[in-house]
């Protein structure tokens, strides 16, 4: 960090280019057709030399399965593009104006000293090559392997090339050298258990990817406390004071959680102030787009009463629109809930009694597998519907859109994952057979697994490319084939995707959501097997190298996100801490009521559930119904739009001027 | 609303003149002492004279018990002021930036067209008045009542002659025409029970008691809902499902408050849109001030490291005062539950139960006069620790002082008024003795009372002001002196003070702790007594006019104060409904098993305990640890600050010139 600030001050590096950053696939051309002649142009030469025109570095790269068009570009290009992007960027002064390329010292540096991050590099390629459109009046006549196609004017080249099939993929390449050091110090360094690099984390990967191995690493750091105090429950003997043990664990466990949970807040935003993220801001940006369009509408004709936010045509629209998104989300929820209910409550508790009413070892294990099939078509099946639900939400911007999608998927995978457990405690008190799932479900090495299945892909991906290779050339079978460039191995790797949901999630989902259910795994059942910690902290801590390599070595680099805290996935671990507090009261009473003598009066029982059902809907109620109405929030956010395109000039000057004087 | 639009938009008034809104008291000269001579100059007469040579307009009147000086100010007076003070003000793109008078047209206007609102109005006036500074280069001597004394070098005249006690005080004053506006419209407006014309009542009193009526208007409309279904409960036989009445009652009553409290913070934060208070802001208002000092004094050595937020050192600074404010507000707060713990629930359990023994009415009623008086004295000496206790609280902010007294304070009115009633409704089940009780204490005719009090207390020193006068002048008995001027009786009202703690709350805390109290017990007891919410409507609608005929009759125009929420008082208000959840479990438990044959295993009901005050953690511990650190917060304060500072003048002239465009 102190080398971040040091480097922030200088001269603007306008000759500084990064690293060959974006990779395009296009298919192979044999040599002979290449060399026929026809009437149009080859559309691959075009598209480099289209690139080259635009300010950027191409170097071709002809692999095994395909050809690469690697692409790297000056700080200038990129500079130009984000200008023209109109990219807002935090400043000095702490306000996002858009980004001017001549007032460039007016912008905040990254802390290792570059202009752009990750994500901002990212968001220019992407505009760089998707605006090479045809300027010319008239179409141009493009051929492809002796197939001619139109590039119509006006029209995005590389469009028109996926649509043809001629570009096959856009994605982001792996720096070579940075990915090593990160191996090195990151991935496979393992003397030092939780410690990471998260500033060159962030820089290679950008926020979301660092905001999750942040948590991971914090979250695995705190685990070390309850797993000491589960060891010495489980191997030191109280004596007299024995019956006491469970239930300072289930406090200290508790008390622990809150405390982390809490920290981590703080922890998250002393983070994102260190990157230089303004998160104030940020919640500005997911309304800002469709916002705009509203103001711009309105802008004309009723200037004056905008001023005071009253302006009533518009704050009725949005009253309607907002109300109307409540009920369709809680429609949508009624939906899942009634589905986890009806569908697949009964389907867990049928496998959960078979279970235990299964006598042979055998037969358990084939229904288990049974269950295993089952579950995976549920859940796929339940996360897709989860996907098209959503699609009907109106949620203001993606991010609100990917929380209501984490809340949805998380509820179908807190039946499947914790009703059997619940069965086997509370129904049979049968607190063995739960420490048996416990203990399988925390070992069974997941993550060598989860991690061997893009490993696998990859190979047979390669297998396949060198064997057609091999039976093209017809070659003799002595003669290898082997995959020479880094690019071609790189296309081959799997991307790193979410299991559900491909556009609203990366892969981050489903490690985020594995880390939940381990977490709601180890807090609900804290009393019946206080050892569950140490499983969970030794399993956290290989997850941290497992993830690391998965996202160096196996996959694409993936492409940047922006996220500035854990979002959705925060909330479930508030609300797993208080279904924890109530879970393990009833585990304690499973516990110390060992023969079931404790006798509850059904009108003192049912008390109790309206109890804790109200005491649900107090601080759950509060997600639905929204703080501030939907035209006060848009009222604000139009004035900092206002700001930032009234103002942008002048202030980046000034601030330029006042950088240049402190220096 | 719409007329307030309609205003806005025009020429700046330059020329417009407030009414007479300050008054300066000082005593009457003797004619014969101010026909004599002396050496020095009459300080009266030169307080006036330099009054009116900064701009304000004076007016003199003789009273009867002294002689005032009326203050008025034309618009450019008040500008030059603000403009000289630096205040910030909010523009029309959503910043808040120095007030300069040649950019008033970038300024946002009040919905009733006029530039400064009450609280900037009054700012005005207290700077100018008190910067009177003796610009000469030797001491002035000025006499009084032919005492003489020095006006030395560069001291504020008006601070002087207060210490000399020739200025008695300085205070707001009543304006008369819109006294009687209100008058009419408000608090002599008895056929909308509930409604309020709450932004007069802004543009009068200024935010928090607007914030306070609306709030009380709000909620005494939200309070019509359960008291009919209370009055149905207890007028209509159910039948058969008699049983499931008052379930269903607690199930609504809680649903309406949750309910209640979120469209209470929409409709908080859509009138402040209305007035043009730009909420998210406010935040850098309080911590902003401490900050300046620290950024100022670091701004010059290390520039560098400030941009990218981790100045080493200021951060190891803010740190450790954030914890050990942390510290010390858990000691404090340590120090006020045990002493509530400790000596007031002793005292109240010792009231209750004797009152539960004692036989004879007489006796009760001479116990609870007993009580009454001891309770006034221990509230009174709690609020004193309290006020002693936040003082070496190093609070952040005027505001965090203020919530912080208001917690403490209310621990103690809590235990006061609630532990008595719990004790009648657990032990005992004596649900008749608490009906009683909720029923003396919501109808004793508090509110009379209590304005009463402030009509006696101005009535009396009206009495010794004219009793007084007509003693010294030796008159003979038959000729009747009379208070003939406005401004005299004003000042003979009460001012609107709280019963603890002046500096930091005015008369609001009491009115918030009678309605929070209020609240507090109609909610923990409403199954007792589902009746209870008829009771608290009607009080509260003699209540709204009640407080309204206080404020415009009774008491000097109050101090304008800046707030924009009602604060510590709503996180009390949600406290109460958790509350209200367990205690109406509990009364539920008592009403139902009315023979006491519903058992609990003791095991269970340490189970219970524990669970409920793991949740109480849960929920509670967030208020101790903020969850952005404060050197990060610092760093956004400062971000702000400095964009404030560094482009305020160009960015009013921009904005000046939008603003003349859309015109």
């Amino acid at each position: 960090m102190g080398e971040g600030g040091g480097g922030g001050g200088g001269e603007p590096a306008v000759e500084e280019a990064t690293g060959f950053e974006v990779g395009i696939v296009v298919p192979k051309v044999s040599r002979s057709a290449a060399a026929r002649c026809g009437r149009g142009e080859d559309c691959v030469a075009r598209l480099v030399q289209e690139l080259e025109d635009v300010g950027l570095l191409v170097e071709r790269v002809r692999g095994v399965p395909a050809e690469f068009i690697k692409l790297s570009a000056p700080m200038g290009t990129l500079g130009r593009a984000a200008a023209e992007m109109q990219m807002k960027k935090l400043t000095y002064i702490g306000m996002e104006l858009q980004f001017e390329w001549d007032q460039v010292a007016a912008f905040v540096r990254q802390p290792d000293g570059s202009l752009f991050s990750w994500r901002e590099r990212f968001a220019c390629f992407r505009h760089l090559i998707y605006r090479i459109v045809n300027k010319t009046n008239s179409d141009i006549i493009l051929k492809f392997d002796d197939k001619e196609f139109h590039w119509a004017q006006n029209e995005s080249l590389l469009r028109r090339l996926e649509d043809e099939g001629v570009v096959k993929l856009v994605f982001p390449l792996h720096d070579e050298i940075k990915r090593k050091q990160l191996l090195r110090n990151w991935a496979l360094n393992w003397l030092d258990f939780t410690w990471q690099p998260i500033d060159e984390i962030y820089s290679y990967f950008g926020t979301k990817i660092a905001i999750y191995f942040s948590f991971l690493g914090m979250y695995t750091r705190w685990l070390f406390f309850p797993a000491v105090f589960g060891l010495t429950t489980q191997f030191i003997d109280f004596g007299s004071l024995q019956w006491l043990v469970l239930p300072a664990f289930f406090i200290f466990v508790i008390s622990w959680a809150v405390f982390f949970l809490q920290f981590w807040k703080r922890k998250n935003s002393a983070v994102l102030a260190r990157w230089g993220i303004n998160y104030s801001f940020s919640e500005y940006k997911s309304l800002g787009n469709e916002v705009d369009s509203l103001s711009c509408s309105l802008a004309d004709d009723n200037v004056q009463e905008k001023k005071f936010g009253d302006a009533p045509d518009e704050k009725r629209i949005l009253q309607r629109n907002e109300w109307f998104g409540v009920l369709l989300r809680i429609r949508n929820n009624a939906i899942i809930v009634l589905a986890i209910i009806c569908l697949q409550l009964p389907f867990e508790l049928a496998y959960a009694h078979l279970y235990e009413i299964t006598e042979t070892e055998a037969l358990r294990y084939v229904l288990t597998a049974l269950y295993l099939v089952a579950i995976q078509y549920y859940t796929r099946i339940g996360g897709k519907v989860s996907v098209i639900l959503i699609k009907y939400e109106n949620n203001q911007g993606e991010q609100s859109s990917a929380d209501s999608l984490v809340y949805k998927v998380f509820g179908l995978y807190f039946m499947q994952s914790y009703i059997g457990l619940f069965y086997h405690a509370s129904l049979y008190r049968d607190i063995m057979a739960l420490r048996q799932v416990l203990i399988q479900r925390l070992i069974v090495l997941e993550n060598l697994i989860e991690n061997s299945i893009p490993f696998l892909k990859y190979s047979y991906k390669k297998y396949r490319a060198v064997h057609k290779k091999k039976h093209e050339k017809e070659s003799p079978a002595g003669k290898s084939v082997r995959l020479s460039t880094r690019v071609e191995k790189e296309y081959l790797k799997p991307s790193y995707t979410a299991s559900i949901g491909e556009e609203l999630e990366d892969g981050l989902f489903d490690d985020f959501l594995e880390l939940t259910l381990q977490f709601g795994m180890i807090m609900m059942f804290a009393c019946a097997f206080p050892l569950i910690f140490c499983f969970a902290a030794l399993n956290n801590v290989t997850e941290i190298r497992a993830d690391a390599l998965k996202l160096l070595v196996m996959l694409k680099r993936p492409a940047p996100r922006a996220a500035a805290t854990i979002g959705a996935w925060l909330n479930i671990f508030q609300f797993l801490v208080v279904m924890a507090i109530c879970t393990n009261c009833l585990l304690l009473v499973c516990l110390y009521d060992e023969e079931g003598k404790w006798r509850i009066e059904p009108g003192l029982a049912a008390i109790l559930i309206m109890e804790h059902a109200l005491l649900l809907i107090k601080f759950g109620f509060s997600h639905f119904v929204p703080e501030e109405p939907a035209w006060v929030k848009a009222n604000r956010v139009r004035y900092v739009a206002q700001a930032q395109n009234v103002c942008s000039k002048q202030l980046l000057r000034s601030i330029s001027k006042l950088d240049a004087k402190w220096e």
